[in-house]
């Protein structure tokens, strides 16, 4: 299969997703109207929908094309749980852009001053405030987007409440403990040397995004097959490709972070190296670098004054040392381990679209 | 019906609820010991337990006694909801003091400080952090919460989605609608008068207090009368019942702030007036003054830095000039519309309960 039809089968899925937040009733709900355009912002933007994609495809593999039409608000809530956990992150992470724009809490502090005529102090505060709101509200939909499987299309209620009870705990709580880790990483002090090690970091790229991969393909192969097993073998086939996609996914991130470019990211190279996000890059650049090198990484990376010259310093040495070359061939090793997983699962042009969902979580530039 | 029987029943529905956050397996997904502790904070501190008291007492009114054991994680379910949006609203308003100790995001700044050497204001930031996604765990908890009531109990999968999608989509947006207005009241500057009329504060009141318990009423009904019809003549009955008691509740609350006793409340007195907390106290009290005392009450009105004389002055004049009496006067005029709403309920312990209940609204000291 060509990479093409995988790109349209994203596009299509982008447009379905978008067609369901455009219809969905649920959004009369959203007051007032910062909190309306805070839960719509991130939603509308463009984006890959890769865990819609994963849902909709593992299900197409086990039921064919009919069943995936009954899953559609399952998608559309499996990208509004991604979303909401990205406008809370984007709050305690400082971050200031998304998909090429302002993040949600930067644009409600920029509502706060223009409409309610706020002080600098008070618009960052009111600007948090809402975010916190606002990705709360998305929160909620989310589960209730889930239930329209049942009450509006044809799923199972009891396999509908299995797949929202494991989302709103296993998952929601590994995806919150992931980040906590990350954000007590990145406040970790090192004058010398680092101390997380590598075991801890492929933990937390996990926790952040393999988790919710492997949920994504998971519900989809359960609504598909109609099952309330996550044991099953069919199940546990798709949720360990597409666990394992995801870490590769979560490296080649980690990559693009650092030798990406800008404008297709949305986000500014060397916020990584800013923010002393520890990846396997890092770890191994600073396991092949002499004593100056060791120095000269440590003094860069967390350093949120850093200019444009420190940070491309950096990014060679990460070059020269081998971090990046290490790091793409880390992300191959969990294809090579994904991979093998779809060989139960019959021929379709759905198990062909999964392949080359796996190649793009590697080869993609955005 | 005595005060002592309510309160013993409140006391038993408290063993209740504390014994399943207790026993719940949920709890082994809470990581890492910073949410742990965040998550079980609030929850295991000394409540009145409210909202869930009113739903197993609208179960019972419509069903007898056996029911409300399979409710019961439901009314868990909402206490934790009430109580992520606390976490929430705790670091929004920056408060620091709740149920008698620190608040949430100033307990793990603590923590931050003691476990993991952090200076002040990475402290600060931390705290706020890890209380934002305390609070989206205990969000996940609630809906896995209600799931039980189908999966492990006997109430009916599609009557649980049915209440947890109306729970998720319009109570949660409604609250969240009140919490904004209540940030938006209370950034505006009133340098000469309050803009601000009754009636908005009324709306908010509802939002924020009146929905909740309307929803609690509601559910239990529900699952009382084994039907998904929030229309239903006893359902809206009982769920106009505790919407109005709701409001009179936070009427209530709002006396409380400025005339009740610091130790019973948990909270010190005064809070509400250097926080700026529009009320209907407020409102009365600058219709019925002189231009002397209404600038003396803005003056210290949202003033962080007010002493304890000032504050002492504003509450003799809030006394003086007729806004506390007229807010228990206000309260009071809800539980009028309250309690006829109970006549088309046939007379139970649980109904008599109920009264009790509603009188507890306008009568409490804490």
């Amino acid at each position: 299969m060509g990479h093409d039809t995988f790109f349209q089968y994203l596009k299509d899925t982008d447009a379905k997703i978008k067609q369901y937040f455009r219809d969905s009733e649920t959004k009369k709900h959203f007051r007032p109207s910062h909190i309306y355009d805070g839960v719509l912002s991130y939603l509308l933007r463009p984006a890959k929908r890769l865990r819609p994609a994963m849902m909709m495809l593992s299900c197409g593999c086990l039921s064919g094309t009919d069943k995936i039409a009954s899953i559609l608000p399952a998608a559309a809530g499996i990208e509004l749980f991604h979303t909401w956990t990205l406008v809370h992150d984007d709050i305690i992470d400082n971050d200031h852009m998304r998909r090429g724009q302002n993040t949600v809490h930067v644009d409600l502090m920029k509502k706060g001053k223009n409409d309610l005529d706020l002080n600098d102090e008070e618009a960052e505060e009111y600007g948090r405030s809402i975010a916190i709101l606002t990705g709360d509200v998305q929160h909620g939909w989310v589960v209730s987007a889930f239930v329209e499987c049942a009450l509006t299309y044809d799923i199972d209620p009891v396999l509908v409440l299995t797949l929202i009870k494991h989302l709103e705990t296993e998952v929601l709580d590994n995806l919150i403990y992931g980040e906590v880790l990350d954000v007590q990483f990145s406040l970790q002090d090192f004058p010398e040397q680092i101390t997380i090690d590598e075991e801890q970091v492929l933990k937390m790229e996990w926790l952040k995004t393999g988790v919710l991969y492997e949920f994504a393909a998971a519900a989809g192969a359960m609504m598909g097959k109609e099952t309330t097993d996550f044991d099953d073998p069919d199940v546990r086939a798709l949720a360990g490709f597409a666990s394992n996609c995801g870490i590769a996914f979560q490296l080649q991130d980690d990559i693009l972070g650092i030798v990406g470019d800008e404008k297709q990211l949305g986000k500014p190279i060397g916020s990584d190296i800013r923010e002393g996000k520890k990846t396997t890059i890092v770890l191994q650049a600073l396991k092949n670098a002499d004593s100056v090198q060791n120095n000269r990484i440590l003094s860069v990376l967390g350093n949120r004054s850093a200019n444009d010259g420190d940070i491309a310093e950096i990014i060679s040495l990460f070059n020269d040392l081998g971090g990046i070359e290490y790091t793409r061939k880390l992300a191959s090793s969990y294809l090579d381990k994904a991979l093998p997983r779809l060989h139960r699962i019959e021929e379709s042009k759905f198990k062909d679209l999964l392949y080359s969902w796996a190649d793009f979580m590697i080869n993609r530039e955005l």
